[in-house]
């Protein structure tokens, strides 16, 4: 696995300062499991005010988790003072999402100047803990330099 | 425009049965807006709860309601009976998620036995009526059919 | 349809000039067939040389036309002295591909000083003239500029 | 790693078979390096047949070569006397196309009865052996019956 070295020395702290700030997180109730450069895996209940139809959790939540964890991957490698956007998402759904809670993991696989390539992962996880990988996410986020 | 002949006569209550159901529309406080042999659009206020770190409503929700529109207009042309499912989508982002109100459009390009393709927009609307295109989606849709 | 106004007054000759310069194109002997500001339709035979194993046209045929024509939409709109690269895109097969050839169309949905969305359609055109669409395009289109 | 139990028990001659007969492989020079259940590596060539503007490989040639790889990857674990088909497939390009050969590789994520989920990935290598990954791919591959 690449490892990165990141330029912004408070990494951390910014990354962390990001998922705060996001009411979109608070209202999923998720928050950040794990933090390395180039790497963040966030955790959310299941929550009954965000399904389908179906009683599943809504697509868009897998995806919304997906799309926090590869933004803030890419993040904690970008230089101080940026801002994160993406700038486009895939996701393919690859089980029902059931389960107690969510894991989504993001990864950088190519960071840049101005776009990185991100790879996302979520998984169901039972009651049990038994882990079921329902969703995937390829993405580019872009880096959102402040004007002089 | 493509005419889609519905093989399900009541299409149209079966697909507001289905919106009626995903909690997670009452939860963002989308409403069909429109509803046709395979297009639906939706409408859904800005909602603070769903901010990202920089105030803009996050990428997940205007994904959520275009995968939402797109997955009811590949619903109103499935025979009674079936579920529909999210097979995958990609979501590129124009413009920033800011505005009074988010209209998200589905419409089918090529309904299948199985597999339908979709295609969504979604735009921002300020107060005074203005209308920018923030984001496309481009689905694939699963037709679920009941066993035995 | 959005009106784009080019930056570069030679677009035209600029964007004829890529396509002369792209052996892929020569090879695949596809010909732009319309060139707009930010709009780019290309044709091409079908060619035995490039089918599946199930005798129709490779799915990575219309995708590179696709590619190429949604590139050079893109390009089209991009100040003098630029490149065009494509950061990502993401191909739909509604039809397989078989007839006497194609077209590919691109057009700019929005264009940025860096990024530039654009969606491509591809259509399979039978000897008696009859168009099928058989696949859908979402790309995002970079700007390269030369440094110093 | 997952290991997938393949369900025809003629995999290996099927896979290939389908390679031999796809025009577009002997057009790129492609060949399978590599096969087993749910995973296909392929290697061509750099062409000059099928270069850019600015001389690089074509990104469309990296896309068709790992579309066959996770087509095929798909294919070693249907049943016996099915065919496969592309449905959609999204495509990230992290790096030049520049290189002496590249290798195309495709592993299945999720098989189903219908759709099969894969991963691909595409890499450059230079003269002296270096690798480079050029590309990534998303893609929903389809399970073809004859009809009765």
């Amino acid at each position: 696995m690449t490892v990165f070295e990141p330029r912004n020395p408070n990494w951390e702290r910014d990354v962390r300062a990001i998922f705060a700030a996001q009411t979109a997180m608070t209202t999923l109730a998720a928050s950040p499991l794990e933090l390395a450069p180039g790497r963040v895996a966030l955790e959310a209940p299941f929550a009954a005010a965000f399904a389908q139809h179906d009683g599943f959790m809504h697509a868009g939540v897998a995806t919304t988790l997906m799309d926090s964890a590869c933004g803030g991957a890419a993040f904690t490698l970008m230089p101080p003072g940026c801002g994160v956007l993406t700038a486009e998402l895939k996701a393919s759904y690859l089980a029902p999402a059931t389960g107690a809670r969510f894991r989504a993991e993001g990864r950088v696989l190519k960071p840049g100047r101005t776009l990185t390539f991100c790879e996302g992962r979520a998984f169901a996880i039972a009651e049990d803990g038994t882990e079921t990988l329902i969703a995937t996410l390829s993405a580019t986020m872009m880096t959102m330099r402040r004007e002089g």
